[in-house]
């Protein structure tokens, strides 16, 4: 081991990494999607773009992968080869110190899988799912399989209890403008923070599914979704709550799918949720309708970050889902002859059940 | 309110005021302190040095004071005056933007308290302790009090586990070099973080106790211990754990005194405790001696800053305190000619209560 710090990485690095690697949810998800597929690993040859400090690989040796190609641009490169060493897997792990988008393979070979952890905050602030996807178009095998396969964001309004709580009464003093300035600020920018499942006003709206298999990365320059929600139970409406989900792949028709979730519903992940918090709360009440345009743009200058946008809505002026949770009129409208078509439906469902039950009868 | 958020504080500042608002224990045990007290700030003229968001001068204004000097130098001090003003106390408390070195009050007056909280981790580091010293020799009456009036920095072998726990088998991947790396980086400077009590290892010691009443600014440009203290429990001996309690005024001898503790015994506070984390640890048994000098000295550039060095000495030759908790076998014997002499005095004493009580029964 080179006694020269710098050889390996930085303090920062480091604690980041400790961070991602103590997040129990996270590395446990992973390694049960690599450890519980071994049939997939098998004799397989896999790339692990962005290893940081080599787990996943070690995961995949582990799973019975013949070879592992582990690529980190950065100097933590040099951990991640002590990690293959005391693991004792320096035969099937080749740690390459390289921009993945730089990385050549012996003769030219492709790839069984590629394995990575590529996802940032709100799943791609500072992410590198960029670079996953050059990986996967110059090193993946047609049939070749990406862990994990699938991501998806959802966003839902929500509030923020923690930032209005106690502000005007605390500890016997009111700290309006202190709180008042404190959530403005907060509000130029996202946070990352936790919401819990009971802050959620409304349902989730899938704000984008994006299948790793095919997706090209243009189709990530902009993601915008225009949506009314019903508020399902009244409160303070504060913010947008976004999370993300990622699937792994299934092998069998009987598997349930491993997912790696960041919602309010599931353990807490160093990813937490990201919010977009209003400069100003109001007041809703149950079943009336939420309007917003969300977008998630490319920053021109870094285009490793977005910037997010959200435009609140005159729900009065623009398209509703069908059906959908709030309660105008058309709304309720549009629910009720569903309901009567739904209702029909059944009947006449019911009136054949009954005539084959008849026969059935008849029959016996 | 001012829409220029320069004119208040940069986000990052707000940020800090959060946490030190919010660090209940700080928040409540300075209330207490000054309500509990009222008699005492009942008329009185009060200077609250680095008042920041300028809750502490609310608390005096509510407990009776007659006139309170809230003196802040950075720009927070906007936010100090809207907090007054929606307490309406702008009849009692002044809030002056400049550094309390500079400040000029009227008619050369002194004021009867001051009150600041000035802590910074381990008490000392980026701590604002001169600008009290010297807003006390500058402002405060000959009988004034300081609040709270003093401080006590302790130090304790410990182990921290969270540093070390799981590393070896880190969901079925060593991870030692990580683990080892991610050691020696934080060993390079003070950490501060929470211990929790079963981590200490033997008993704490008195580093330096603090009377903010008479303390020359010179007293702390240094401070040293050298001690031996014996285990208490045997198990990895991985660091140093420094934390600090600040003690308010008694003004009756009835009341216990009120304590703002950062002990790993108390309430988690956001100062926690601060470690200086070994690159190796070491297994020790009970009753073990451990030997150190640890240092802590004014930096020379910047002198708001502190160096600390630990020296790890050998037991045997240094001097052990008298009587001493390690079982070495000169501190055995000491410990065992004091039982011996206790139980002498202790029997003594009896001799003299039976005669005294044989007195007493003659008389009645």
């Amino acid at each position: 081991m080179d006694s020269n710090q710098d050889y390996f990485t930085s303090y920062e690095d480091l604690e980041i990494h400790r961070l991602m690697l103590e997040d129990f949810n996270r590395t446990e998800t992973y390694r049960k999607a690599i450890h519980e597929h071994k049939e997939c690993f098998k004799n397989k040859i896999v790339m692990d773009v962005g290893c940081g400090t080599g787990i996943l690989s070690v995961f995949c040796a582990q799973a019975g992968a013949k070879k592992v190609y582990a690529v980190e641009a950065s100097n933590i490169a040099n951990i991640a080869k002590e990690v293959v060493k005391e693991n004792n897997f320096e035969e099937v792990i080749e740690v390459i110190q390289n921009e993945v988008e730089n990385v050549v393979l012996p003769n030219n070979e492709k790839v069984d899988i590629i394995v990575s952890e590529w996802m940032g905050f709100y799943l791609l602030h500072e992410g590198m799912l960029d670079s996953v996807l050059v990986a996967r178009d110059k090193f993946l095998k047609e049939d070749g399989q990406m862990f994990p396969e699938s991501a998806s964001i959802y966003v839902a309004p929500c509030s923020v209890p923690s930032l209005y709580h106690q502000w005007d009464n605390f500890h016997g003093v009111s700290m309006f403008t202190f709180a008042k300035l404190l959530r403005m600020e907060r509000s130029k920018k996202p946070e990352v923070m936790q919401i819990q499942p009971e802050d959620l006003l409304g349902n989730e709206i899938l704000l984008a599914c994006i299948n790793l298999k095919d997706v090209q990365i243009s189709e990530l320059d902009s993601l915008e979704i225009q949506h009314v929600v019903g508020v399902n139970k009244a409160g303070k409406y504060q913010g947008l709550c976004l999370w993300f989900d990622c699937t792994f792949p299934v092998f069998s028709d009987s598997c349930k799918p491993i997912v790696l979730s960041t919602s309010p519903h599931s353990p807490l992940t160093h990813w937490k949720q990201t919010i977009i918090l209003y400069p100003e709360e109001r007041e809703v009440e149950e079943s009336e309708p939420l309007a917003f345009k969300l977008s998630m743009s490319r920053d021109i200058i870094n285009n490793r970050r977005y910037n997010l946008q959200v435009v609140i809505l005159d729900p009065d002026t623009v398209d509703h889902p069908i059906p959908c949770s709030c309660d105008m009129t058309k709304c309720n409208l549009i629910k009720m002859i569903m309901l009567q078509h739904a209702a029909q439906t059944i009947d006449e469902k019911n009136t054949t059940e009954e005539i084959l039950e008849d026969e059935v009868i008849d029959d016996s």
